[in-house]
């Protein structure tokens, strides 16, 4: 008789993500039928009080100061790292050499030449990696991968349009955060966000074979978190907007940005086909639109598709049809299938190799938006 | 060689209602191909001033204050009737008599009584007679009626949901009109938009069997027009629900209000079938949401069409696909398809009949929300 | 210093509503600041093999199959009563005299006398209790509530118009499950969803006055589960339309029913007031649409508020702005609230007295659906 | 005593848009109080039989084959050119040395070069002229401008996002009509529907200082109309993406396309400024949704604006309140304008210089599709 495996998981950071990582750690055993118990073993950060409280709070057994100690610890299976993008790769290359399987927010690191190093890390030390780019799970987007893949949209695809926009910065008195720091975020909505959409483009559509880009700092200079008058230069990118190709013909045209007004989490994509059209919007996260060129002519129209059915991507193992589920559960579908993939030692996407194709992409538009050049990938 | 016959329009009222229909005059021969010419020869109302500048902007050969004389012009064929309520009667009886051919605002009649010697007047006369329920000819219902007859809903229908929502009494200062009084207008709501949604009711679903009603009065006084402070009693409903059954088995739930703010014409129905579910709201009046069972699990959900297409009822005598239309066309596909049936001497539906059946649903539910019991039909 | 309380729970019931109360339980101490510790004690159920199964899945540390037992535990300060509608009235009132705080699925009884007993029973006990009337602590709904009471819709409401609309027994061929028996269920549609949308009435907008109803039983016989062949009658309703008065004279339209395909779970609610107007769909929990008269005449139109910021109820426990929350975070605020007042004896709503209310709207409601005549509150 | 003037109309073209302007011409007269009478004078085509036909349908008093002799005749007043584009330069230069008041259908030309001698030519013959870009004249877009000229978006505008989408020769087997060759149409969809787009954000936003574009041919080859397999390779683009920026700072980013499915008159616009955000959808054109930072924290949203008051421009004119307008009504409002603008010899927007500034921006746009670079304006 098999026993039953037990992962141990250690948690680098506990802000927003490390909150939202916590849950999806508790809540997938609880929904999904996972091949090992879970248990939530140590939650790591930098403030001891609170990172107590949070301990308490997420349902840690354990808390820690030093990544490098929860990283080698034998009683620990899984690194999470959820921490700010300029510890990702220090942090992975541990886990790695250590031995750990390893979950890594997105964007996977500052540059390519991290995310390099941290694929190879990790294909060198055979251990199961994946970058945390959520959106893949949510159900209505895991629907329209397979739609895709079934031809619902035809034989050809023709248009990428994908937006991810948000107003949180909008107002100049916002304080100058670490995402607004190119030391600690690598980017500006670039990484932040815009590498949800080339990630959603990859897993969608295809590679990207070049962009075109254009960046701009709407507010230059903001006021340092925690003063109320010294000030300091933004040094990443407040929008960035993108023309770019897919290798399979497909236009792209993507932007990235946290300058519109009442978009407060607003990540719209629209794919044209030659069967067939898809429309997603992340502020109505449950729902599909789908044009079928097959449906008659008379009765042509997009479909609201409300994908709560158990017929649909992970969304049935929740409630019944019509029961809608929220943003945090893309965490949690995440983690189930990444669970699955560590108890098997079986690939699992997004993986590093992913995270750095996406980097490659974030880099080449930093680059054209820089020199005003198409830039091939 | 046939010659194509003339026909002469006298119209009485030169309200809302006439510019409406001055408009459906004229543009129902530029774009359709009607069997006969059209002349817009007399219209007619009370205020010769206000006339005669109406007879002008409208498009009107002559005007003329007695409305006797046009009806008795032997120069007219066809009398178009758009005046209060309390004088529909008069005018149409009138007219059959002159022979006219006869198309009149809906309601019908002030009451029962008055609807059956209208009927009985037309049929007597053997004149072509029809009543303006514009809306069955927006394309998005006449579509919805062709796919219900062709099955798309399914071999049963369970719901009839339908509401008339306006907002333009709701203000307690809003002075006393015509429409807020019973001896001009019959009913207030109920006569003058519930009745469209009895006749979508008996276009779409059937025959009603039984009602049963509630009415109310929410502001009981208003100012007179044109007083600063004389005020009288309202003595109309300013809202009506009603619940029925339909002979086929479905179930009606009806509501005309005019105290639904934000509703500036917000008429909206659901039918519920065994196959699917069609949903319309007039403020979009372009689409049509078609639910269909038939569609695989995966792909369910309400399609949004457009009814702008060339397979679609009326609209494709207008623009090309995707082009909207508006309110008033659903007056101009309903005069062009009066006009066929006056050149043809055929019958055309809505007529008087259906206008009869209409008013004896009315006062059911007048009878209903009085006595406060079921009213069978 | 005062001692940190901790509430033991026992669960009577483990599915659909047994799964969503555990992980409500769960969930509320990771998200909220409970005043006391709460442990998942007991889940008790009649089926020993899958009872243990849902207890290990859900995370209770015991499970038991005789609820007289769990009752009656010494260890257990709360008892949560999700079984068929049948069996509450038995348990509450054993847990009542076990002096243990209850909270119990809605509707709170098969009928009027049972929920009486109830009620006198918890009042005699002193002991907490509450009604899981859940949808009213979406965070959209208890907004809508904030906003009316601070006179966003103006100083008189005129209509609450509310439909919950599902279509899972639409297919006739579908089993006779318990919900479909008067005997296990009390009424069909009625106590199911329409007891939702009677709460909902109270909460946001009064007592109710007076109604008048209709009901209807679409398809008469069913198959028994678990049968090919055999076939029962079924002896609930289907689907059941409403009319009514509020004491404050606002109007009521309300409507359940099982068979309006394509609506999954669509529960729709419109106010409108003198000064505005709100509407709320289940199926986009999240968004709130206000209407409101004081925006300039140029710019008036409805609002679609999506309600997810931290001056919103409830959801700033959870994720930043303009991430969604789904179904079962209604039931995490409820048992938050509820554990709030149990920790400190205090009332919560909607408790007992409301179950009962409810319950007499509901049978209000079905004797005028029989007897074909108003019924008086 | 002022005499009124009239005005006699020769409209050379007779397709879709002869179809739509002399809609305009009939209309515009009834609907609003203009300053002369206005006579369908001479339509004129080259294919007699079906021209005779577009003049009984149309309204139209003569009809002409010879374009200038209409040009020359002098009993009119006024020349309007709805023809293919490589025919705008030719007539519209000699309608100006004819000293006509000149409509002209939009692109006005087919290049820079045409562009210039037809702003030369109105500008030496002193003669009133216009471009009808249409869409400024639709209600919600002449608000959006109105809005942002008394800084509902605040002082500062981020983003102008706008694609026009339309889905007419997604299917392969379409003909290679004139639209589709680079002689007749100049360019694909970049001058048919991205010069509205250009327009609008002219209108709204501000001069464009840069762009950066990118164009594709999806399907190269096409059968000839009227045949069943004669080929021939389609010689513009059918699909354009454009980066840019506006002289004032905000970015612009723009689309045209003819192959996403489902989108039949797909125009949709976005604009964020530093107060709020405007959207509007060509397929619900009787809308404007607006975003107010102004509006208190707990009931911000987007403003579903049904744009049909009587505080709104232009609708005022047709119907009450919340009767929506359709696609055609945008023409007759132009010409509304452009008659009073002829009869009081005044300037009106957008004229034959605007039409020039879009040109140029056209060219830059397909000079940076070609060279991939970005090009200046």
């Amino acid at each position: 008789m098999r026993l039953r495996r037990t992962l141990r998981v250690g948690l680098v950071g506990h802000g927003f993500m490390g909150k939202a990582h916590s849950n999806a750690w508790r809540q997938a055993p609880r929904f999904f039928q996972l091949p090992a118990d879970v248990v939530l073993r140590t939650i790591c950060g930098r403030n001891a009080r609170a990172l107590k409280k949070s301990a308490t709070q997420f349902g840690w057994k354990k808390y820690a100061t030093d990544w490098r100690a929860v990283v080698n610890d034998p009683e620990i299976d899984i690194i999470d790292i959820t921490t700010p993008n300029d510890s990702h790769c220090e942090i992975a290359l541990a886990a790695a050499a250590a031995g750990k399987a390893i979950l890594c927010e997105k964007p996977l690191a500052l540059n390519v030449t991290e995310a390099q190093r941290m694929t190879d890390a990790v294909r060198k030390a055979r251990v199961v990696n994946m970058v945390c780019h959520n959106y893949r799970r949510l159900p209505a987007l895991a629907l329209a991968r397979e739609m895709i893949a079934e031809g619902a949209l035809g034989d050809r695809l023709f248009h990428y349009r994908a937006r991810y926009a948000q107003d949180w910065i909008a107002d100049p008195d916002f304080p100058l955060v670490w995402r607004l720091r190119s030391d600690t975020a690598g980017s500006g909505s670039l990484g932040d966000i815009g590498s949800h959409i080339i990630d959603l483009g990859r897993y969608l559509v295809g590679e990207f074979r070049e962009v075109c880009a254009l960046s701009e700092t709407f507010v230059k200079r903001r006021r340092l978190a925690g003063h109320r008058k010294r000030r300091a230069r933004v040094t990443v990118d407040d929008a960035v907007s993108v023309l770019g190709r897919f290798r399979n013909g497909a236009l792209a045209s993507l932007e990235a940005t946290r300058f519109a007004l009442g978009r407060r989490n607003g990540l719209t994509i629209e794919i044209n086909g030659s069967g067939g059209s898809l429309v997603f919007d992340l502020e109505q996260l449950n729902r599909l639109q789908f044009y079928n060129m097959c449906d008659p002519e008379k009765g042509r129209g997009f479909r609201d598709i409300i994908v709560t059915e158990s017929a649909h991507p992970y969304v049935g193992h929740w409630w019944p049809p019509g029961h809608l589920i929220g943003y945090e559960h893309s965490f949690v579908h995440t983690i189930a299938d990444f669970v699955r993939a560590v108890a098997g030692q079986k690939n699992v996407a997004p993986n590093f190799a992913d995270g750095l194709a996406n980097q490659q992409v974030l880099a080449a538009i930093a680059e054209s938006a820089q020199s005003k050049r198409w830039v091939r990938l």
